[in-house]
């Protein structure tokens, strides 16, 4: 019998060349679950990701389909599953689902957090998944630049793929700056971002927080699709939170 | 002019052979610390912890101190000593001290957490820091018991250093057992701890937490010290967290 099983998946993308199994690039996330399956299954499968992470990016949300024959339990296969993968990928949970879902097109809407520690002190436990600063940022320049973000544009001009042939048109629901002590989380929600997007914004955020820009600039270059910028945050503080279906 | 540095440290003891240096093993914090000073003072100093850390054990405050003749200003020695140390060891503070502060025998008491994850769920960014325990573990039944390890007792029992020639005698003011949704953190204050004796207190109480132990157990193995425990609790849930002073 065909089954269709969802994944959450959370992972430490540091010692990753990102999701997506490339030629001969082992280390991938993708990579891993597919063969961590093929040795518990005996069946070739491919695991569908809700989106691409990028090398150094972390997930604690990622979902992910795969069509299977084998009548193996659930809870087998999801206890095996979670001795066969490496300790820095983690299966949160596994359900079986319609055998039309699949994780990126029936994907409603994802959130992302971007993580700063903005102190000059070190943060030995959770250096891999935040962008230390240590000069002050103003949190409410930030906050006001956040807010020109939200609602439906064309967000090519935060985006690293110069060569756009689909629709650079995206919804952003919320974009929130949250400060908790030294560290500052940038949460984005929307129904889909482009390639490298949230990493663009998060450094306009960041140079808005060192008053290198004001948000009337962020205006004129949604209105102007190619103002572009390429300048963006380094990977390992930003963490795929949640992938919404209907 | 001589300087006496004291030294508040943090530090991820995943890839450390311990804190204290030994002969020819390379990878110690101590050994890391003493190393950098040499590269900025270019003299030879010797940095005293409050006490040892084991392989794989963690510090959020780890104190330590040194002496030394450089008149280099001390935010340009923080600056410079951040710079030089692997970024797993995170010097949070640097102050002049009395010349006659000696970091282990002017400590009054130390705090030390164990941090068990008590699910079969995978925490993928806190696994180096936290002991899995998938079945669950009754939390009243161990808080029964960490109230009998406290007050002042001769703690041979739990210690696993056979060949003791000084006191055993040690005072713990409290001991702490705290949920926090799936974590237990057990947080204990003493004026002093024998050799692996958190590590060994930490696996009596997952063991009354299993229902393997009852607390009169605990009081018969403190008055009669020689009846010794072995078993203890892996490396990396420890963590010395706070060393206090007058």
């Amino acid at each position: 019998m065909n089954h269709n099983y969802l994944m959450c998946l959370s992972y430490d993308g540091t010692r990753y060349s990102g999701w997506q199994k490339q030629g001969n690039t082992p280390n991938t996330i993708q990579g891993k679950l597919e063969a961590a399956l093929f040795s518990i299954l005996s069946e070739t499968t491919e695991v569908q990701g809700s989106g691409r992470t990028d090398a150094g990016v972390h997930a604690e949300g990622q979902t992910a389909n795969f069509h299977c024959h084998s009548d193996l339990p659930k809870e087998e296969l999801l206890r095996r599953l979670r001795e066969a993968i490496p300790e820095d990928i983690g299966v949160l949970s596994l359900e079986e689902v319609d055998s039309r879902f699949h994780a990126r097109l029936s994907a409603k809407q994802k959130t992302y957090t971007y993580t700063i520690w903005n102190t000059e002190l070190p943060d030995v436990f959770a250096r891999r998944y935040e962008w230390q600063i240590p000069e002050r940022l103003d949190i409410s320049a930030m906050q006001s630049c956040a807010e020109h973000f939200v609602g439906t544009h064309d967000f090519r001009s935060f985006c690293s793929n110069r060569n756009l042939k689909k629709s650079s048109v995206r919804t952003i629901y919320r974009l929130d700056v949250v400060q908790e002590g030294n560290r500052i989380r940038i949460s984005a929600t929307g129904n889909g971002f482009l390639y490298n997007m949230v990493r663009v914004i998060a450094q306009t955020l960041v140079d808005a927080g060192k008053g290198k820009l004001i948000p009337e600039e962020i205006d004129r270059m949604l209105s102007d699709p190619d103002r572009r910028t390429i300048a963006m945050a380094p990977a390992k503080g930003l963490c795929l939170k949640e992938v919404q279906y209907e």
